[in-house]
């Protein structure tokens, strides 16, 4: 007898249909003979709504009294799928996350989890009860509500797993896993059977929105196995757990495509030290996030720095850089570019194969396909193309590693 | 510096802009100097909303979910009136009921409330909030959220004000207070300033639909003084408080009325004990309330007994009662009547003054009204009359009693 946690997402829980869909696969997972916890979202739009109403009230409500507002949705959804389990006659009950043991810390609206205490959640489990909990919520030890943030209910079920030491997780979403490339992009995609937890971090990060970043961190951090998988069919998804000796075979895993990409370039940096410092802090200050960054030093002796960032956040670069500019010499200048895309190659086998990067140019150069700024870590490369160039270099970067072949 | 609770119903606090108001209200009693928590029911028409919900997914929901769906009515509006107060410029915080100490037992969607630890209210008060509380729902000493039925923010706010030694608890409503008698029966109805909690007990028990008699019996078990008031306007409503010597003078504090009542005689009771006992406990089974019980023997010998009862549980009396019959004697029989009213006169003055009930039923026959039953208590008279004489029955008596000159 497995434990399972199942986790799902806003439209999941999305209308009463949806909660009976739900509710249908949680007692077909608990009549398999498996203990079943389920980890559940507010119904989709319903926390926009909430916030809605917020804004009605003041243009920048108490982040406090926007968690108190927001946690409802949750509760909500929680109530009424232990309605529609009972309705088809099995034992269920609902806990929120302060009841879950879910305890928090940090700021309101993007709190983060201390530990759970699983007591009532096991109690339950061994009442024979479907258990649901509420997603992106938990209680800091002081009894004040916190909501988790973007992806918060991922990282719940992935909390959840790991202090119930569940046998695995499994996230259910609208797309069937994680695939080699974006389908919409790259007809002949692959769903990717298996995937270590570095490989999905790199995919996460590189533009494959399927789960934050911190929800697979964590499931690394205590070694929670989890599965990405659709909750509208039957297929099986992506599973992410440590990696293995046999993941090293292939190369590359997958390719990933981040658009609405704009460059920041400093050049005639005369300023003999902490210039990166002085750029970085700016950017900061502005709450900027940039993501690649590369410095180098020009034929004349002066330094020049580039950054990629979100398009959106382009203008508010410039003016947070503009009066640094002379702290960096006489003849520091900005120059920008919008309109750029970034591709990445994830594969931890990498590692152990070597021309990866040479595969990945050659195919761009043969398509004609300009590269800009490359950016690489131990199991990724990145690069930046034209906007307009990004799918055709997905597919033939997909093609030159025979990604649509992949079958583990 | 008084420390006062507020309670504000669901249409009070039913639109943004009534939500506005009501933080005005809050912070304008802050302002004078007092320490004020309120105590918040759901926005109107917000549980209905829930309940429907909940039935969309099933015919009778677990009693316990109800609860876990409900309470987020209050938890939205406490969240959305702090943020009011706070983009007006004040300090505030919004506690759920768990989280204001509220603790109960009992049944869910029914809950009672067992002791209340103010706490966090109490720190919040301290540090100069404005404390915004949810009303009608609390937790168990297991954790499980409860809601408190009907009138349960009222007692929500009774209860608090008890635990907090509040020198006052308002509750502020869409009348001005209890009346002499409905004005929209008696037109020069006057409001009453003060009441004894009996007497108050004996309006609400009697039709006058102001609040439900166990939050008034709270009240008095606790010493809480209370004000009924509008939220609407700034006049002075009616203070409920311990008896004084001043109320007695006063036979006759008002009259309330009580429409779609029945009656069930049942006569030829032979069956020499207990029948009454027989009776009551097959309406009990079939969870019917009975008001006025008269029983009496005829002439015959044989007793004869008569209860009313709101007019839609006659049909469901009539047949718990059948079966009982045969047990109560070969002649015993049963016999109904519907359309009737009930006219209730209240006072503690009536222990001093006698001659109270004479010239109500002075009154009432010299208008050619017939009355029905009679039932009494120390500080009522109360008689059935045909539902078509109740609004002349209230104005003759109300006249009787010059209650339209009320000044204390």
């Amino acid at each position: 007898m497995a434990l399972i946690v199942q986790k799902y997402g806003g439209s999941s829980v999305g209308t009463i249909d949806r909660i009976r869909n739900v509710a249908r696969r949680l007692i077909e997972t608990h009549e398999q003979g498996n203990r079943v916890v389920a980890v559940i979202s507010a119904m989709s739009g319903v926390t926009d709504k909430l916030i809605g109403m917020a804004h009605q009230v003041m243009d920048n409500p108490p982040e406090r009294e926007l968690d108190m507002l927001m946690a409802t949705g949750e509760q909500q959804s929680i109530a009424l799928l232990v309605m529609a389990i009972t309705d088809m006659g099995h034992k269920a009950v609902s806990f929120t996350g302060a009841q879950a043991g879910i305890c928090t810390y940090g700021s309101h609206t993007r709190g983060r989890i201390e530990s759970i205490d699983p007591e009532k959640v096991v109690a339950a489990l061994n009442d024979g009860c479907i258990v649901v909990c509420a997603g992106f919520q938990g209680v800091t030890r002081e009894g004040a509500i916190h909501t988790l943030g973007r992806g918060g209910s991922d990282l719940s079920a992935i909390a959840m797993a790991a202090a119930v030491r569940a046998d695995l997780c499994q996230i259910f979403t609208d797309v069937d896993g994680v695939y080699t490339c974006d389908p919409r992009v790259v007809k002949d995609a692959c769903k990717i059977p298996v995937l270590s937890y570095e490989e999905m971090l790199e995919m996460a990060s590189s533009g494959s929105k399927v789960m934050q970043a911190r929800s697979v961190e964590f499931a690394k951090k205590f070694g929670v196995v989890f599965e990405v998988r659709n909750s509208m069919n039957n297929n099986p998804g992506t599973i992410v757990q440590e990696e293995n000796r046999a993941m090293e075979s292939l190369a590359v895993r997958g390719v990933s495509i981040e658009r609405n990409q704009a460059r920041v370039t400093v050049s005639g940096i005369t300023a003999p030290v902490a210039y990166t410092s002085l750029i970085l802090s700016a950017l900061a200050e502005a709450e900027i996030n940039i993501d690649m960054i590369v410095a180098n030093t020009a034929h004349d002796g002066m330094a020049r720095q580039s950054f990629t960032m979100n398009m959106n956040d382009l203008g508010a670069a410039q003016a947070a850089l503009k009066p640094v500019l002379p702290q960096l010499g006489p003849k520091a200048a900005m120059e920008t570019e919008a309109g750029l895309a970034k591709l990445s190659v994830v594969g931890v086998g990498m590692r152990s194969n070597s021309g990866v990067a040479a595969r990945v140019f050659r195919a761009l150069a043969e398509a004609g396909i300009a590269t800009g700024m490359i950016a690489t870590s131990e199991i990724r490369i990145s690069t930046t193309v034209e906007a307009a160039d990004i799918e055709q270099a997905a597919r033939v970067v997909h093609a030159a590693f025979n990604l649509d072949q992949i079958t583990a």
